[in-house]
């Protein structure tokens, strides 16, 4: 049988490196696909490639990616293609709060920049992922997710969008974080739009979902976990572990939807 | 009685010029700020102003502003300070499905530009209104939308945001759009996030929905009116005048949350 192909998106660092690690000792060793903005300064991700195939553990590609450049992404999809000929599933895992790092307390902090720069990577990001990478999605041998017996339920590829509970509009309580928020609610709707466009195929059906990992110590949210209760906040490695076992479940009948790490639908 | 103050943003064409028509009708005489980007461009607009001031009737006055640029805004916000020193409502109108003028029907249509333009003026435009303002809204004499009786929980100024029932995203169904799409379900969280900011004050608070204003006949919906059912097609008369009843009833109980043109609530 054929190695499953993943491509994580935004690999260099927290959920992104986490996946790439678990993804190469999953059931079947797959062949990772890893992409950053700067592959020189990712010592980790290249020690990752330079282990592989050893026996029962997958292999590591890594490649030069920049999501905010549209060329790149072209690019990347061009190289894989090469390469690989085909993915099963995407993972995009790139994102900021702000370019500052800091989430908007007040109106007063926001900056047309501000946000435009955050949609550039967390929405936009995605969308261009989907577009040059679905031709090789649905060639994709349907090795991620659960399939149904069906044929004609069945998918050949997986996008994964990681989304965060603060894009949830109707579960906003709290306010702030402007660009983040708006951010992730549009790469909801990117999901949902992208699940009916790629539903619509009767062989070649991608499966695309938005999942939020729990809160979770990387650099991303480390600004703000002093009063995450210890029993909340989850190390990359269980939440990563969470929700490959929670991928491993998905087919046609939760494209176009938001989970959380126990499976639970997120609200839009 | 002071004037209800209202500002309209995007108001050269469409929905915007007709809000401008309606509101110097209102019941109480409004003093109508008109901004949109090329005031010399903008006959109807020039002839409105230069009628004020006839009995019975409110006032316009035209103001220059390109919502994609920050400084204009703040500009803007500037003069109308300098000017009026007080804001009743303000309604965002400014839009595009696209600057081809027509929403992506597949993936392949989109493109990073395109989304980003879209955004711009379609969700950073109303939030950097909201920034602006703000300062204006909070000393507004609370004259649209209607009041309950308890101080604590009237409003001193009004936010429209409108939105489209394309950028509810359970409510899709049919795909394409991506740009418009997402940037309005991004425009609706901007609602949701400002409503919580600018209701916590308790004197000074400001109420901020996402309005629908149904399938209205005008430049933007042009290329798409043709299976449209006639009964389901609104004039811009109509749409605004049904919007301008509605808006009468709005005050904090509605705050955060997205109404069609016929008050009934519009999932996200
Ligand atoms: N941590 C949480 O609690 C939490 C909660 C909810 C949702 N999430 C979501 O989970 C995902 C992963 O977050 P994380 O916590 O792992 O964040 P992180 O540790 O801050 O990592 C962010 C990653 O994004 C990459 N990145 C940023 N801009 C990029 C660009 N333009 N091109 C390519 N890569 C880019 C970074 O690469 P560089 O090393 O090159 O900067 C880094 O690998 C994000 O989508 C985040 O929104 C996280
Ligand atoms: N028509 C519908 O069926 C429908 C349905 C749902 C929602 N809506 C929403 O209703 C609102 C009004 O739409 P409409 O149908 O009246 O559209 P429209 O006739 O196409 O008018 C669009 C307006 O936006 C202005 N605008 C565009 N970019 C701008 C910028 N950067 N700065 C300032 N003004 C700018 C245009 O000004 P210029 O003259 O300078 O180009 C014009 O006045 C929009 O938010 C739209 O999304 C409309």
């Amino acid at each position: 049988m054929a190695a499953p192909v993943a491509v994580v998106q935004g690999a260099s660092r927290g959920l992104g490196l986490e996946f790439c690690k678990q993804l190469l000792k999953w059931k079947t060793p797959a062949v990772v696909i890893a992409t950053c903005r700067n592959p020189d300064g990712c010592l980790e991700l290249q020690n990752l490639a330079a282990r592989g195939g050893a026996p029962g553990r997958g292999t590591l590609s890594l490649i030069q990616l920049d999501v905010d450049r549209e060329d790149e992404v072209r690019g990347a999809a061009e190289r894989v293609a090469a390469q690989f000929g085909r993915v099963d599933l995407i993972i995009n895992c790139s994102a900021m709060l702000h370019p500052s790092g800091r989430g908007e307390t007040s109106l007063r902090d926001v900056s047309a920049q501000g946000v435009l720069a955050t949609v550039t990577t967390n929405t936009v990001g995605p969308l261009l992922m989907a577009k040059y990478f679905t031709p090789l999605l649905q060639q994709g041998a349907g090795l991620f997710g659960s399939q149904p017996p069906e044929s004609g339920r069945q998918h050949r590829g997986l996008i994964v969008n990681m989304t965060a509970k603060v894009g949830s509009i109707g579960d906003n309580a709290l306010g702030g974080w402007y660009s983040y928020r708006l951010s992730k609610a549009a790469l909801n709707m990117v999901t949902r739009t992208l699940a009916i466009e790629l539903g619509r195929s009767t062989h070649n059906k991608v499966v695309c979902v938005s999942l939020h990992p729990g809160t979770v110590a990387t650099d991303l949210s480390s600004p703000y976990l002093r009063n995450v209760p210890a029993h909340r906040l989850f190390s990359p490695e269980h939440s990563v572990s969470l929700l490959l076992d929670l991928i491993h479940t998905l087919n046609m009948e939760h494209t176009g939807q938001a989970f959380s790490w126990d499976g639970s639908p997120l609200p839009w």
